[in-house]
C-alpha cells in the first residue's frame, strides 16, 4: 500500500500545426505552436495488482495510459481530476499519458529519466492516435512552440517568451483521427506559413493572428465556432479554435468581452509538477 | 514610462560538475546536475533612458546584464529582488542575465523567441565569468541534468523526474573563476564518474550522494561546510555543497534535523515566470 503520487499537468491547445506521420512513434508528431494551461489535469498513481484508470470518478480505457504502464512493466491505479473536457482540444490524452509516466517511475523508484518518460508518453500517446505534439508541449510549458516534429532527442521546441491568462469555451469534441486520415494538403500549406511567420515575430497576439488565419485557411472552422470568433474580433479581441477540438480560446478577457461565458485558466510556466512524500532511492 | 515587466527565476544549485570551456561563449558550458529553487530572484524591467541595476535596493555592476541588454540594444531599469545570496553557488548572475533578456525582449515588442534569449543570457553569463551551465538549467527547471555543455541548439539537457523541498545555508561566497582557472583535473575526474552514476538511476537521492561525494573527490570542501555535512550525515540525511559557494545544501528537512537553522524553498517546477499587463503586437 502506497499513498501514491500526485502529478499536475498543463493542458496544450494547439492553435496550428502540420503533421508529420512517420512509422516510428519517436520520429512522429508535429510542427505548429501552442498555449499550456496551467492546473488542468492532475494524475494520482498509486501500486496496484491490476490497472485501473478512473477519470473524474469514471473508470475509463485510456489506451495512451495503458501503453504507458506497459512498456514500464507497472500495474497501478490511476486517478485523473480534469478541468478541461476530454477529446475537445486540450491535449487530456497526452497529459494523461504524461502524468502515468513520471507516477508510475516513482513507483519503481525512479528506474528513467525525465526525457525517457517524456519519449514513452509521446510515443504512446502517437501509437494511440490521440495526439501527434501535445506531449513535448506540455513538458516544455508555457508557450510551446514546435520546430521540428519527434519525441525528445529528436525534435525540438522553441516557445514564445510571454505569459497571459487563457480564456476557452468548448461545445464538444471531434476525431483528430477523422481529420488527420482526411486530405491534410491545406492543412500543411497554413500550417509552414502559419509557422513562418510566428517564427519572424514569436509574440502572442502574433499567434492569436496565426491561429485564426490557419483555422480558416485550412477550412477546420465550423459555422459555430467561427461565430464566436468573429463575436470576438467585432469586440476588439482575438480567438480562435483549439486544434483538433469543437473549442474556441482566446487570451486574456477577449472571450468574457465578447459576452461569452468562458472558463479561465493561467498560462502552464510549469511542465509537469509532481507532489510526493519523501521516498528513498 | 512604462509599468515594467515582472520575471520570476529559479535559483540553480549545482551538485557536480565539469567545466567545458571554449572560445565559442555559446559552446562553452558544463556537464553536471542540479536542483533549482522556486521564487528565487524576481527581475523587474522597465524602460529607461539609461541602464541602472538595481539588486535589494542597492545599485550593483552585474556585467551579464550588461551584456544582455548591450546585445539586445535596449537600456533598462532592472530591479531585481533576491531570496538567495549572489555570489554563494546559487547562480544569481544567471537568474539576473535570464530574467533581463526575457523582460527587455517585451519592451522591444517581443523581437525574440525564448531559445534566442536564452543562448543570450548563456553567452553572457559565461562571457562575464559567472557561470557556465545556470541559465540552461534554470530555464530548464526541476533538477537539471547537463548532458552536453552548451546553450539551447548545442548543449543538451535531461532532468530528475522527481520534486522534493530544498534546505541550505550559507557561509559566504567563493569566487567561480578562481577556481576555475586552477587545476581542474581532480575535478573533471570526479564529475564524469558522478554524472554517470546519476545517469544510470535518476533519482535525488542518487544525486544527493554523488553530490557529497564529488566535493571530496574534487578537494573542493572547507573543514567548516564539511562539518556540517557530517552532522546531517550522522541524523540520518544527506548533504552536500553547492558547487560554487560556500553553502551546504539538502533535500526536505535533513538539515533542521541535523540541528541547523536552514532556508526552505519549493523545487523550481517551472523554468521563467512572467507577469506582465497586456501589451499590443
Amino acid at each position: 500500500m502506497t499513498a501514491g503520487y500526485e502529478v499536475h499537468v498543463p493542458g496544450h491547445i494547439t492553435g496550428f500545426f502540420t503533421p508529420h506521420p512517420a512509422d516510428d512513434p519517436l520520429v512522429a508528431g508535429s510542427r505548429g505552436a501552442g498555449i499550456t494551461l496551467a492546473d488542468a489535469v492532475m494524475v494520482r498513481v498509486s501500486s496496484a495488482d491490476r490497472t485501473t484508470v478512473i477519470v473524474d470518478g469514471s473508470e475509463l480505457r485510456v489506451p495512451a495510459v495503458d501503453h504507458v504502464l506497459g512498456k514500464l512493466d507497472v500495474t497501478a491505479r490511476i486517478e485523473a481530476s480534469l478541468s478541461v473536457p476530454l477529446g475537445a482540444g486540450f491535449g487530456v490524452s497526452g497529459a494523461l499519458a504524461l502524468g502515468t509516466a513520471f507516477g508510475a517511475n516513482l513507483l519503481i523508484h525512479g528506474r528513467h529519466a525525465e526525457n525517457e518518460l517524456v519519449r514513452l508518453a509521446h510515443a504512446a500517446d502517437v501509437i494511440a492516435g490521440t495526439g501527434l505534439g501535445d506531449v513535448v508541449a506540455q513538458h516544455r510549458g508555457g508557450a510551446p512552440i514546435r520546430l521540428e516534429p519527434g519525441a525528445p532527442g529528436i525534435g525540438t521546441l522553441d516557445g514564445i517568451p510571454q505569459r497571459r491568462a487563457v480564456e476557452w469555451l468548448s461545445l464538444g469534441d471531434l476525431s483528430t483521427e477523422d481529420v488527420l486520415t482526411g486530405d491534410t494538403t491545406a492543412i500543411e500549406a497554413a500550417g509552414d506559413t502559419a509557422l513562418e511567420r510566428l517564427r519572424d515575430r514569436p509574440t502572442l497576439d502574433r499567434f492569436m493572428d496565426e491561429s485564426a488565419h490557419f483555422a480558416r485557411e485550412a477550412a477546420l472552422l465550423t459555422d459555430e465556432l467561427e461565430e464566436i470568433i468573429e463575436t470576438v474580433e467585432s469586440a476588439g479581441g482575438r480567438a480562435s479554435m483549439a486544434m483538433l477540438g469543437q473549442t474556441v480560446f482566446a487570451l486574456d478577457d477577449d472571450l468574457s468581452n465578447g459576452g461569452f461565458e468562458a472558463n479561465r485558466h493561467e498560462m502552464g510556466a510549469a511542465g509537469v509538477r509532481i507532489l510526493q512524500p519523501k521516498t528513498e532511492d
